[in-house]
């Protein structure tokens, strides 16, 4: 098995803590976006879509999509579940892995490629999805603060695959936009310093 | 339980048809958007983001999001399964699932909400977001019908989720926004005809 990996995408840094979480030693390999290596004529016969991340099984296999890839690991790792418990839980977690992924990690992505000189003539760069995203991004920080009242984690008791995408999100908001979570949304700091001092945060 | 619905919305129509395809009975409340039913205190308290669809279980929790919703039906009616049958394929199925999602509909949805009357004072409609996307959703009709050649459905031999969340964004590409699937993509026009035409396609 081998992960084909682009380090500063937030998408694949959700695998990489995923991976880290589940303790398993998956061997990485960079491809180097900026030289072209994703759409040479190799790399897209693995993933017609010419993105990372990307998991090669060793029959050859091609699994793309981020969350697609730990589904896999948790699926034939499933000790320490990260996508819930059971099958309430799993539909709990998904919820809101996915609002997760709707209301922060995507905004932000898109945030930075509508701004960034790194996607400029990449595609149609429109500066006012960037200022009406961001503005969005921070009204929605005031929901998360509310919503994780009496809640140690995104979707409860237990750290999962919810809380690696909303801090991924904000690791690349904070790095990428300067969008920062302000000290008085406590709960949501709280919740920040708690998943930032895990051990696989740097994964 | 009780599912909240919405009749006209794509991610709505995800659940109810599988819900039809899985054969089961679940009573169905359309909530009245434009009369602003859901932002009542009541319907937020349900889903503060106040949106549809929305299952309702029997000891009063919540599940919001349709893939959520469906995960979970899935769970408790494992049979006849939508989101794959094992480790592998259920990683295949969710990659094609999200793919459909991010390739088709969200774009799809975005187009209509940046264009349409509906929207106008709900959100800060950008038309070149419209016009960028729109011919980004085109673009990948392309690729889809080239990643068909040799199945019959999306995610490989089987009707899976991945084939609900694409039937429904072309439904509303053609409804709402006018692009259709041009006849000279063989493979995704006989894909269309196979999903159209299953008894389940107008839930």
């Amino acid at each position: 098995m081998k992960l084909y990996d682009l380090p500063a995408s937030p998408n694949a840094r959700r695998v990489r803590i995923f991976i880290a979480e589940k303790g398993l030693e998956i061997p990485m390999e960079p491809v180097d976006m900026a030289a072209g290596e994703n759409k040479t004529k190799e790399y897209l016969a693995k993933n017609s879509l010419g993105r990372m991340p990307l998991l090669e099984l060793d029959d050859g296999i091609h699994i793309a999509e981020s969350i697609a890839i730990c589904r896999y690991l948790e699926n034939i790792h499933p000790e320490n579940p990260l996508f819930g418990k059971n099958e309430l839980d799993q539909a709990i977690v998904e919820m809101w892995q996915r609002r997760m992924e709707f209301i922060f990690l995507n905004p932000i992505i898109n945030v930075f490629r509508h701004t960034h000189e790194m996607w400029k003539g990449q595609l149609t760069q429109i500066a006012k999805v960037a200022e009406v995203e961001s503005e969005e991004v921070k009204t929605k920080m005031d929901w998360l603060n509310t919503e994780l009242e009496g809640n140690q984690f995104i979707a409860g008791d237990n750290y999962t695959v919810a809380d690696i995408t909303a801090q991924c999100a904000f690791v690349m908001g904070k790095a990428a936009i300067g969008i920062r979570i302000p000290e008085e949304l406590t709960n949501l700091s709280a919740w920040w310093s708690l998943v930032t001092s895990r051990p696989t945060a740097r994964a």
